[in-house]
C-alpha cells in the first residue's frame, strides 16, 4: 500500500494535536510526518507511534515533497499556503473556515457527500464542528422523510475555541470556586470579572463567543446555515442559536425537526441505527443519554431523546452530542483523506 | 397599613432562603415571621431585618394565626398542609408543582394573569421557574402579534435542583479540575464517576435531570407545555427541550417563536422594553448579552439576541435569561402576595 508524506499545520493546537493522535490510532499510512506551527509554538515535540517529532515553524519549505497537508492552524496559515501548495500537487484538507463556501472547494462529511471529492482541485474543506455533528443526525432523516426546517440550539464546549480557552475555563473555575456567593447575590460584572481575571468569563456562565454578523446572527450560526446548504446540496432551512457552555470537550445540540413525511420515534431510531458514524443512545430507564463527558474522546455522534414533536404535523425532537475535536474536526479531516485514498484521489 | 403573620416553609432551601431575603429587601409588611423546615434542618437560625429567626420543624402548630404561608419545601409539605391551613383562613402561595394544574388553584405570574387571583380559594400556585422566565418574554409578543408556536431549548442552572445540587457541582469541579485529561481522552464513565464521586456528574457536562414522562418528554418539559396553557389561558404550542448545564444560578432559554403577524426585531424590542419585569439587553457592539452570572441576584428577566428567523413567515429568535431562584421562584411568590394585598385579597 502507498504511504504518504503528511504535514499537520497548527499541530500544537487542540485540533492539530487530535489529528496527530487520530493518524496514529487509525494507522493512517504515513511515510513521513512533518508538524508545523507558529514561530512561538515551534520547538515543541509531539510523539507519533512512539517516536518524537519536533514542531517546525510553518514555512514554504515545510511543504516540499508533502502529499497531504492537514491544516488546523486557523484562517491565516490556510490563506497563505493552501492554494500555493495545492498547485505543487499537495492535497490540502483545511479545517479553517476560509474556503468552505468557495465553489472550487468540496466541503465534505464523508458519510454524507464523499462523491463531491471527485471534482477537487487540490483543496478540500472540513466543515464547522457543530455543522458536522448536526448533519450526521439530520441528513439520514432528511433522506428518509425530507427535512422542511430544523430549529437548532447548540451547547458548545470551550475546546471549540482552542487550548487557550480550555486553560481559561480551568483558571476561571479555580478563581471563582472559593467564592460561590459572587455567583448568587447580584455581584456586579466588575466584581465577578476581578476574580475571574477576564471580561465575561465562561465559568458558571453561558456566552455568545462569536462575532455578530448580518441579520443579528453570529458567524457560527451563519456557518451552520450556509454550510448545510452546500453539504446537503439542497435548501434545508436551519434556524440556529449557538451558545458556549462551560464544558470542556463535546458539543450538545437540541434539534427540532419538521419533516415532509411523518416518522415515528421508533422509525427515526431505526434510521439512525443504520446511519454511518451515528450511535443511538436513548435509554430513559437507565438515565443514559448522550452527554459531553462520555462522548469526549470517542468517534461516534450520539443521538438520544428521540420523541415526537406534536406541535407540527410531522415533527421530531432529538438530542445530539459529538466530540467537536474528533468528528467535529480532526477525525472528519482524517476520514476525508482516507476516503480520497480509497477513491484513488490521493 | 396592615402587617401580616408570615410563614416560610422550606426556609433553609435555596428558594426558601431567597424568599426570606426578598421579604426583607422589599420591606414586605411582616408582623411576625415563622420559618419551617424538615426536622433535620430545624434549629438553624436565619436573619430577618437584623434579627435572628430560628427555624422550627414544620408542624400544624406552626401555622396557627398565620395570614400568609409561602411554601418552598417541595411536594410533600405542600400536599400535607396547604388545603388544611387554607380552610383555616391562611393564604398559601405554593412553590411546589403539586397544585399547579388543579382547577381550584390560580397559577400566577402577576405581570401576566394577576386577575385570576380574584377567584382564589386559599391556595395559589407559583409556576415552574423556566415557565415563568420564558413567559415574561413570550406573552408580550403573544399579545402584540399572536404566538402560533414556540420552540424552546433551556440551559438550566443547578440551583434549580436545590442547595445540595449547588454543593455537588462545586465538589465535582474540585474533584475533576486536577484531571482535565479525563474529560478529553475517552475515559470510561466508571473512571470519570470514580473521580467525580457520582453517576453522571453535571460538572463539565449536560444532563437531563428530570424523570422522563409521557411521550418521551421530561417532567420539566411537560410543566412548560401545560403551565403555559393555564397561565396564558389559550393554547400556545410549546416544543421544549430542557437541559441542565453547569452554571450555578440563572436559567438561559433559546426561544424561537412563530407569530401570526410579523414583528421586526426593532418592534419586538420596543414591545419588550415596555413589558413589566423585562429588561432588553441586546448590544452586539459591546458584547453585553443576557448571561446567567450577571442575571443572578437580580430581579428582571433579560432578553437579547432578538433577530428575525427567516425560515418561517413571521419568526423571531430571542435569548432569555432570568434568576431562577428570584423571578423563577421566590420573587414571583412574594409578588403574588403583594398583588393579593393590593387587590384586597389578603
Amino acid at each position: 500500500m502507498a504511504r504518504y508524506a503528511v504535514a499537520v499545520i497548527g499541530a500544537t493546537g487542540a485540533v492539530g494535536k487530535t489529528i496527530v493522535k487520530i493518524l496514529e490510532e487509525r494507522s493512517f499510512p504515513v511515510r513521513e510526518l512533518r508538524l508545523g506551527a507558529t514561530a512561538r509554538s515551534s520547538g515543541q515535540v509531539l510523539t507519533f507511534h512512539g517516536e518524537p517529532v519536533k514542531v517546525q515553524e510553518t514555512k514554504e519549505e515545510l511543504f516540499r515533497g508533502i502529499d497531504l497537508a492537514l491544516f488546523a492552524g486557523g484562517d491565516t496559515s490556510s490563506e497563505q499556503y493552501a492554494w500555493r501548495i495545492a498547485r505543487n500537487g499537495t492535497v490540502v484538507v483545511d479545517n479553517s473556515s476560509t474556503f468552505r463556501l468557495d465553489p472550487r472547494v468540496p466541503l465534505v462529511i464523508p458519510e454524507i457527500n464523499a462523491h463531491t471529492l471527485r471534482d477537487h482541485q487540490g483543496v478540500v474543506a472540513n466543515p464547522n464542528c457543530s455543522t458536522i455533528i448536526m448533519l450526521l443526525a439530520l441528513v439520514p432523516l432528511h433522506r428518509a422523510a425530507g427535512v422542511r426546517r430544523a430549529v437548532v440550539a447548540t451547547y458548545q464546549s470551550v475546546s471549540g475555541a482552542g487550548i487557550a480557552a480550555m486553560d481559561a475555563l480551568q483558571e476561571q473555575l479555580r478563581a471563582l470556586l472559593p467564592h460561590p456567593e459572587l455567583l448568587m447575590n447580584g455581584a456586579s460584572p466588575e466584581e465577578i470579572e476581578a476574580f475571574a481575571g477576564t471580561q465575561s468569563p465562561i465559568a458558571f456562565n453561558l456566552l455568545f463567543q462569536w462575532p455578530i454578523a448580518e441579520e443579528g446572527f453570529t458567524t457560527e450560526e451563519w456557518k451552520m446555515i450556509r454550510e448545510t446548504q452546500k453539504i446537503v446540496g439542497e435548501a434545508i432551512p436551519i434556524a440556529p442559536t449557538t451558545v458556549r457552555v462551560p464544558s470542556m470537550v463535546g458539543h450538545g445540540i437540541a434539534l427540532t425537526v419538521e419533516l415532509n413525511r411523518s416518522l415515528s420515534p421508533e422509525e427515526a431510531k431505526e434510521i439512525l441505527r443504520q446511519a454511518e458514524g451515528v450511535e443511538v443512545l436513548d435509554e430513559p430507564s437507565t438515565g443514559r443519554f448522550p452527554m459531553p463527558i462520555y462522548a469526549a474522546g470517542r468517534d461516534p455522534v450520539y443521538v438520544g431523546r428521540i420523541r415526537r414533536d406534536p406541535t407540527v404535523p410531522a415533527g421530531l425532537h432529538l438530542w445530539v452530542v459529538g466530540d467537536n475535536l474528533r468528528k467535529g474536526a480532526a477525525l472528519n479531516a482524517v476520514q476525508i483523506a482516507e476516503t480520497m485514498i480509497s477513491m484513488g484521489l490521493l
